[in-house]
């Protein structure tokens, strides 16, 4: 089996690393619950931080994985840096490396980021790995493999035996989510059945590869569903586009108890966080424990987190 | 002996604590003076700086003194972070410990929030320990015990002895200070008497409980003293609440070695920091190396704390 | 011999210290280079990064450095610190030294800041060593040692060798420049010929040691130079002192390959970064693989450090 370099997206893992990133994640996020770590096999590797956007709780994510394994970390200060001298893209990542980093976590804005910086360092001979920490509305594989986990655990079953079977509703602000994007490669590799419901305006304008059906009613999207996912309000985009208030939004999309009773019995609610309480889903199910994901998805980041990296180790000669 | 888990406040630590606290940080001191440190036993714990409000060096003081014991430390960028779009202290705090923290060191504005913070990881399950690292007007636990540890430390004493039969003025803006809450209540268990000094619209309707006597007269509190604190004036507070220039208010309730001679020979000042020089202290009085423990008190804080995080952890397992 | 304390300039350190460090940051680059690094002889040790001024890519050089050399890393977030609510450059050192700061590395605005800190820490006693990381428009030492070593190695000659017949041409914004200062006594200590090319505005009034010839004419300055070194432009001092647009600036004063045609056959090309592409220098000749050493310059800072910690700890006691 080739070692895994870099991490662009989940539709271009070859299959057999798919799972094996996820059963990894899955043994890891066991030790992980009863206080043990894997081997620190990242010792004396460099991890640097290139964060284009701000995305707190996937920053700590990457770094907590990182340091757990035994990596130094590093950030670059974007906000003082010389980025906003106007420093092309290349020559940030290009200086990282130079300067000896071994992993780079890039966020970013535009969609070709990621691309761009694992050209300019393969075409200068560099090592590093590049990881998507998410890009534009594009894709955030990370976020993507940990909520396939995160629905794998909730139901004990491995990546081979996959989601054959069950049903998954991602609801609210689809188009604009690199969430679901990811998600949903992740989920349709493992055989979910997959619906998007939400306003039309925030819905793609064909149902994209994997996803069997898309409707403007939450209820239909959720009715039968094992899982329900929703997604975080991008508050200013969707009044500007909907012209609905915030109460109204969430009295057509939002999720509530009522609304999920349509669903499986025991079915499980997601969201990738930060959520917008009493929007997008209220406190009783965010908070629901024997509903809400919520907090297993964020666990399970740092556990995919590590076997991802454990996973481009193995490639890199020491 | 029961192991302590939070830190919230001076007083509701036992007694035995308390002492054992202080004495292990002199021990430690004592090993930083001569260029060593304690054996590395957070080994592996991860420590997360949670600082809702702006505060440099104590941030900085804990995380050397995590760093030494060998633990990983983050620093969540709450400047940049889903805080500002207004999460929950309640989802901040559980998305660190669902991510693996050990320790969350936190900073507030708000009264409430260290009892809020730990009350929400209890109910989860987590194990997470909270420390408080100054919390609104009300409590600043680790400082209170580090002037404790170094007034002891300047006049050799142990825990055990106290500080009986000692004076403890402590001078300027006592009502809003946080650290005055938690040393009068570190001072106040060891024995001392204790004396408050300032104007009256900054000082306490009434005597808080271990304080002897309240005065508007910085030499009457300073007379016969063996320990002098002054505190930070928040400047804009003290020119909107008390109408009087910088000057006048050096004048009349500042620190200079005039009013210091009222007190014993051989007195101490000591100063959270950072001081406004020259308004509620003199340049000479806080650079005279006979008279102030400024910089003792910098350097037993992080002492203070790698006492604190030993004991914490002998409670937990691994 | 003995070992050095305090870096704050090149034309203060000892010859054979000199040489040594560039001959050490050669060997550690090859290590570098391999995937290997020095042994962490800096265990247990904290460098604590006190940048007044932004920086980035020398605060990660030398935090990766240090990091590589097993230290703690600790910045000191000026911006949120007390700093800005005045306090002083010394009671800000002081602080982190009686926090157990072992190594200060300091980035300052102002001329005689790097030489009041090494002051005030001495007169109190702390053990700290001080590193100048860039100094108003004074120096930036470890740019300059970093300079000499980049270009020994691109012509493979040891610093006992030096550069005794080989020119240089220093181009641009000359007189604001720190790096121009360091660069200059690091090339003229290993006995290079230095000539300095720009406009009459940016040039020194006479030239500084060391320094043969200065000449407005770029083209000039280029003619028979083995190694073109330009600096980066502060558009706003320059557009203001010149009167000069950015295309005409680049006219008159920018390096590109026909500039460069005057200079020795295989004559190398160096900027201190980050460059404004198409203005000091064309994309091409940054960019050229067989010219520019600016890559190389990164990677040679970073092993440059190193080297400078690893000669700084030899002299500390344990």
């Amino acid at each position: 089996m080739t070692a895994l370099r870099h991490l662009t997206d989940v539709a271009s893992l070859p299959e057999e690393t798919f799972r094996r990133l996820l059963s990894r994640s899955l043994t890891i996020r066991e030790m992980m619950d009863r206080g043990s770590f894997p081997a620190p096999v990242l010792d004396r590797r460099a991890l640097v931080n290139l964060f284009f956007e701000d995305s707190t709780r996937t920053l700590m994510s990457f770094e907590m994985a990182a340091k757990r394994l035994g990596a130094h970390t590093l950030t670059l200060p974007i906000a003082n840096s010389s980025v906003k001298k106007g420093e092309s893209l290349e020559d940030t990542v290009l200086t990282m490396c130079a300067q000896g980093a071994d992993y780079l976590v890039i966020r970013a804005r535009d969609q070709g980021t990621i691309a761009r910086a694992i050209d300019v360092i393969e075409q200068e001979g560099f090592l590093a790995s590049v990881l998507n920490a998410g890009e534009g509305s594009f894709g955030h594989p990370t976020q993507g493999l940990l909520d396939a986990a995160t629905m794998l655990r909730a139901i004990d079953r491995t990546p081979d035996q996959g989601l054959t079977g069950y049903k998954l509703a991602i609801c609210g602000d689809v188009s604009h989510s690199r969430v679901a994007a990811s998600t949903i490669e992740a989920s349709a590799c493992l055989g979910a059945e997959i619906v998007l419901g939400g306003p039309v305006a925030l819905l793609p304008d064909a149902p994209p590869p994997g996803v069997q059906a898309m409707t403007s009613s939450v209820a239909e999207a959720v009715s039968g569903a094992d899982f329900v996912m929703t997604l975080r309000l991008q508050k200013e985009r969707m009044t500007k586009a909907l012209d609905l208030s915030l109460e109204e939004y969430h009295r057509q999309y939002g999720l509530r108890h009522e609304v999920i009773a349509a669903a499986n019995p025991g079915a499980f609610i997601l969201h990738p966080g930060p959520a917008n309480r009493n929007v997008e889903i209220t406190d009783a199910l965010a908070d629901d424990p024997a509903r809400s994901l919520i907090r297993s998805q964020v666990r399970q980041g740092v556990a995919l987190r590590m076997a991802l990296l454990e996973e481009i180790e193995r490639g890199k000669s020491r």
